[in-house]
């Protein structure tokens, strides 16, 4: 099995050194990772210049640091490395729970890998626990133990408390959002605002935040289709637009030359003007 | 009613301008966009430094231009300017179809004020539409009536064809990825890459990127929910982990104490270290 | 005369706007600025990835937008505009005083121009000069009318005091440098660092800090010879190295061979390796 | 001794642990760089956000990884360590001779130094040195020897060629500039332009590129001030503007209040402007 390891906290991270020993007694290990911190990035790629990488060595491991970022690696990496068959992405120092996870780096390295037909998997630890890693490793070898045999999990999202009891299957707790914005000022009496993190009430039973706060380790199976099925079905029952005549005057599947007109839409417009004197 | 108009092309996009247009016919209108262009920067958010803002004007409106990503400038409008109804990112100047929502700042925006219960429509146009956005601002004033009135559309995708036939709800087409990497060179020979897309095959019907190849205005409700429930309900059933036990012996809801820890190992490790000298 | 107008503030300052008016009063006026703020980038330029421009109206005048650095802004609008003659940076909102023009993007852009063997003319105001530029407008033509017949001056840094009472050759005033670093904490209370400015006591007659000090328009003859030649023939004549060697053994003009080696030594290393698999 | 060691490569380079090593010789080592690349970045400094910094170890010695440029790495490794007496910039992957030290990195980090009133030196070797640095680490030490007793050296250039024959004196090449723009295009066929590099004749001797064609370590004192005396005793002889008048009615030490009102408008405009609501 090849296994590509990345990470948002750039490549030197202890967590990344800590989860590639792990990683390497179930294959062949490859570390490719951002060459420097690109916490909360999301899901962001970079389209606007090359990406490039530099070889270097991450624990006896062959690694690549790309000036890009973690979804930029996955990508990179795995053309670069043909036939890879599962991403590992951390280990995150911070947890990623909740609604916090949309704006997770670590987990978009593991939705890049599955967004490439790869399986892909996140791992997360609590922010003070560095520099000492070793409590979690054979956490993570039970782990990916665990998810392994699953063909079908495709997308996992892993956060390890500080003292595990064992392992759950969770969902996301979505109910509340702890982003906000705190207000200070520059060293000139100029206003500034942090995008800052406030403490949230106990989740409910069943989801990653309350195993984490339990001490167990939460596992959540994730997906790719942000659809949400079942306000659609609702609403193309009770306030349908114009589906009838839609599916009644357009074929099923649309012609190579309508995918490829609008494929060229999706582009961003010309990024310069060419006949300029 | 209080509409927020944000974008991932920057503050000065004709396509803001149009949209915040048509925006003002619903109610109050304020600008609260990126400095630059921020493409690409899916939810990403500025954790490690202050946002600031400054103030201008963008087609008559007062507007403030943002150091920070897409979803930075929801949570700071939001902070400023209180009791926000709705936002509306866009109008984009590239179609923002199938598994690339991931990557985007404009639907960013508008999951960022779902996430502060606020909500949020993303407006996306063919690439090559600017700058005479004339003929979408029909179609995006017949959008946001046909969708004010439904208060549980929290968060929507909204995608316009060259000439839209009318419109129709879809789901996203999530079968095919087109990322990919292209290598490169700079003048010295170096190898470089980029990320760049390629085209997909004609997408099945009912989906997002069908409606638009057949010139159908395509409004795609989504989920903030990233949870697969029908993957965890099927391996909590045939390959339970240890949730009876947890659930045995755990709380229903977590105390005070124990989610105030978990959220301190939610942050990051600390930036720096004040005892140096 | 073909005349080119950048700035460090970014391409929709209104300082940049009112320069290129008064610039257009003596020769054909083209716009190429930064897409956004740059201040205090020095003379960075942008060699890890390729530049773009997106063409804008600026005043009424052909403007390009480039996603660099003041000094690649010169450089590309040179090679995309032939035979420029003048290059103006500014007007920049903040003075360029002593040692604080080493981390100037204003002054940066007219170096450039230096180095590109044109003229350069940086031009700086009081901060809190927005956003009306009108009574700079008659200053700025005094100086450039004063500038344009010394053909000997390629580069000059021209800082403008509130309420001017005439024009002032003058140098630059190196004593003291305002740079310093102030503490502070984010949210969470982790340390961090300003790199802020302090005040400096009144400086040496005949500076331009003494000049705008006492109202005066500040214009300072600028080289882009950094050699100390006075310590250099102190210390070859007091201290001497190998020089003497070097030159008896060493022809006075190096092969081209010779030339073309050091060439490939100052690029930076390879961006990546090859032959990866 | 308290020396200050940093780069523009990067805390990883092994170009620094080369160089502070050899630095560890003459005195105590501390080793403050940027977390990441920053070539080519000049004298920037980072005034739009607080810098931060975490510790690290680069070859046995206390290190603090940056997230700002190498001038910021020096202000602030100033500030956190007292009474640094020395700061060594390099060992740089890269030669910085001629008018492309104006852009130079490695050299911004010993200019910061100089304009803090400590003495800098900036260090560096052919590109195509890296890894192995084991042959310049005597002539590093030969370097620091020679120029430790010349307490009026606050600021030297020092190029190693690949096979040093002795060290000399030198003057920067300034009669050429090889920086120029190179057309390039995106995988979608957009134009982008690369600022790059281009060879350069040979120079004249006495010049530091000559030194380094030749095969010797080229030293270049440097000076901090860009006044062009020769040309401003010119112009104010042949040319004068109203320095007559303005010594004449002008105190030659302007007021404290005088003082702090140009350093007032030295600082940007207010990054933000409070009364928003």
């Amino acid at each position: 099995m090849r296994i590509l390891v990345s990470n948002d906290d750039g490549i030197y991270s202890p967590g990344l050194a800590a989860l590639a020993e792990v990683a390497s007694e179930f294959g062949s290990v490859r570390v490719v990772a951002p060459d420097g911190e690109r916490s909360s990035t999301g899901h962001a790629i970079t389209a606007s210049r090359p990406l490039s990488y530099r070889r270097t060595q991450i624990g006896g491991f062959e690694a690549f640091r790309v000036n890009g970022t973690p979804a930029d690696c996955v990508a990179l990496g795995a053309h670069l490395w043909e036939k890879v068959d599962l991403v590992l992405s951390g280990l995150n120092l911070g947890l990623n729970l909740g609604n916090g996870i949309w704006h997770s780096g670590t987990l978009a390295a593991a939705k890049q890998a599955a967004l490439l037909g790869l399986r892909g998997i996140a791992l997360s630890a609590p922010a003070t626990a560095e520099p000492d890693f070793a409590p979690f490793k054979p956490w993570m070898r039970r782990v990916i133990e665990a998810l392994l045999p699953h063909n079908d999990l495709c997308l996992t999202n892993v956060n390890f408390p500080r003292n595990p009891r064992g392992l759950v299957w969770t969902r996301v707790s979505v109910r509340r959002y702890d982003g906000q914005i705190v207000p200070t000022t520059d060293p000139l009496g100029r206003p500034l605002y942090w995008f800052s993190v406030t403490p949230i009430e106990g989740a409910e039973d069943g989801t990653d935040r309350w195993a984490v706060e339990q001490q167990w380790v939460s596992v959540t199976p994730l997906r790719l289709d942000l659809t949400d099925e079942q306000l659609l079905a609702r609403l193309q029952a009770s306030r349908p637009l114009q589906e009838g005549i839609a599916t009644a005057v357009s074929p099923r599947r649309s012609s190579p030359e309508a995918a490829e007109a609008v494929k060229r839409e999706e582009a961003e417009t010309p990024v310069a003007d060419p006949q300029v004197r």
